[in-house]
């Protein structure tokens, strides 16, 4: 008997769904809004209606089905299944994982948007093949998930990885974490579009003044384009981004880091200078034997994830 | 039939063998010196040595005694049990391992101090009763191991945890390890010690002038005393080893981080500023479900995290 497994990613916006079989490949696809304005019980009727919807979509019989991963945001109680509370999302510490089990009569396995994301590439994306792998998303903020001898590490809390607040810059600027220069505040897209904000405020001549709100993504162009004030900002959050890095190198020993999220899309840039900083700050022995890659699974990854935890947590 | 385990703990003057039950209770002790200068297959003779004197002086079967757990400095290739090499000690890419295991017929274990001392904690110390668990020691050196899941997480090249050379400043002074503001060259007794060297010759008025050459003890003891020259080094040391141990707990996410070596021996004082620097700059989820404590194993701490290792490895 071939077995399938599902995955849903659960964001602001979307409700995705796939049936993948062990392999990763995608045998159905299916996508509905979210609707957060609904309330908490109408979302997790519609998450619900998309495993109906995608078993129905892959022609797979659901005694074939062995178990539903799911990707959320925000704070979880991974034990218990509880969302406690998500930006963007009505949760309040409702339990999601009971009632698709008690539907679908299977297990179900719920875990944070970084740590599927991390079990995604481990599987079936950059990390394949090993047994410790850190990955890194940088986007609006920074976060991470490791896989450890082969397993989701989550630590004590549930916590681990929380690599973007790291103190990369002890007199760095005030972060809402409350902890100043960590890796989050300096690094992020978030702090990228921020300092570029600054630059303009400073009045300093910049091609970034075309933008009314430049983005990360516009400090990259202007950067790519030649523009001084873009590439001062560019490269400072990268130098920080590279300590972040090179500090999660000496601590965890991975054989790969995989980063992810928008920053990454960055161009080579990004990786030059990040391969530059853990070079110059890693112990040599672990500088060359570790890789640092550029996440592959592109925008399923929250959904690919899902299904991946599914499977690494059915074993 | 009781179980019974040997631990030894090579160092550049002394070699210490114990034998232990499953409590971890010490049945017997010997201690020869190392006798450096022999050269390595004499030093690999004394160990022996100390394997049989310690099981006679035990009175215990030697078919009760099931494993022997080494602890060793240096660079270690753990799989060929190997020393590659070590300050202090002639090894040269030497098979420390097999001899033993040939001579005794049962298992032996190697490992560095640090994850040594971490699994003596871990079993019989501060660490008792813990999932997730980080030792780090700060004297000379700064280093690491850490217990996540039950096991020692050694990581790709058996380096992981190498938390003294994670960079806590980026622009700090340049550390041996060939990066510039890591934790070792800030927080460390050395940097400590070298702290008081500069202050007495840019000639500040201090008590650390009464010392031909002030050791991190006698930073803290004239710091004590109220000195604030000897107060102010101190303080900055400890803010940077709480900066340290805050990025790890973020990146981890242990139950406990267990601080051992000199450095912790500094008082009140110590425990004190790094838990003020970890509720500063750790999430509130981690600050406030992660103890911090001081080792409790002592002068003991290499035989006894021997023995514990020959105990974990052997289960």
């Amino acid at each position: 008997m071939e077995k399938y497994f599902i995955g849903i990613d659960l964001g602001g916006t979307k409700i995705s769904g796939i049936v993948v079989n062990l392999a990763g490949d995608i045998i159905a696809k299916t996508t509905v809004p979210t609707y957060a304005e609904t309330g908490e019980q109408a979302i997790l009727q519609r998450i619900m209606d998309v495993v109906t919807a995608v078993i129905k979509e892959s022609n797979v019989d659901q005694a074939h089905i062995v178990a539903i991963g799911l990707g959320a945001p925000g704070s979880l109680d991974l034990k218990a299944g509880t969302i406690i509370s998500a930006a963007n999302l009505p949760f309040d510490h409702f339990n999601i994982v009971k009632p698709i089990m008690d539907e679908f009569h299977i297990p179900v396995y719920i875990d944070n948007d970084a740590n599927v994301a991390a079990v995604g590439e481990y599987l079936f994306g950059a990390g394949k093949g090993t047994e410790h792998m850190v990955f890194i998303t940088v986007s609006t903020g920074i976060g991470g998930g490791a896989i450890l001898n082969g397993k989701i590490y989550r630590g004590n809390t549930c916590n681990a990885l929380e690599v973007g607040h790291t103190t990369v810059q002890p007199d760095g600027p005030y972060c809402n974490c409350g902890n100043y220069g960590c890796a989050e505040v300096l690094a992020s897209g978030t702090a990228i579009a921020k300092a570029a904000q600054t630059a303009i405020g400073k009045g300093k001549i910049t091609s970034l003044t075309n933008y009314d709100k430049p983005t990360a993504y516009e400090v990259f162009k202007e950067s790519e384009k030649g523009d001084r004030v873009a590439q001062n900002i560019r490269n400072k959050a990268l130098t920080y981004l590279g300590i972040c890095v090179a500090n999660t190198i000496m601590s965890f020993d991975p054989q790969k880091v995989i980063i992810g999220g928008g920053v990454a899309q960055g161009g080579s840039i990004v990786f030059e200078r990040i391969d530059e900083v853990v070079k110059e700050r890693c112990l040599k022995v672990m500088s060359e034997n570790t890789q640092i890659l550029p996440a592959i699974l592109g925008t399923d990854a929250g959904v690919i994830g899902a299904a991946a935890l599914a499977i690494m947590e059915s074993k």
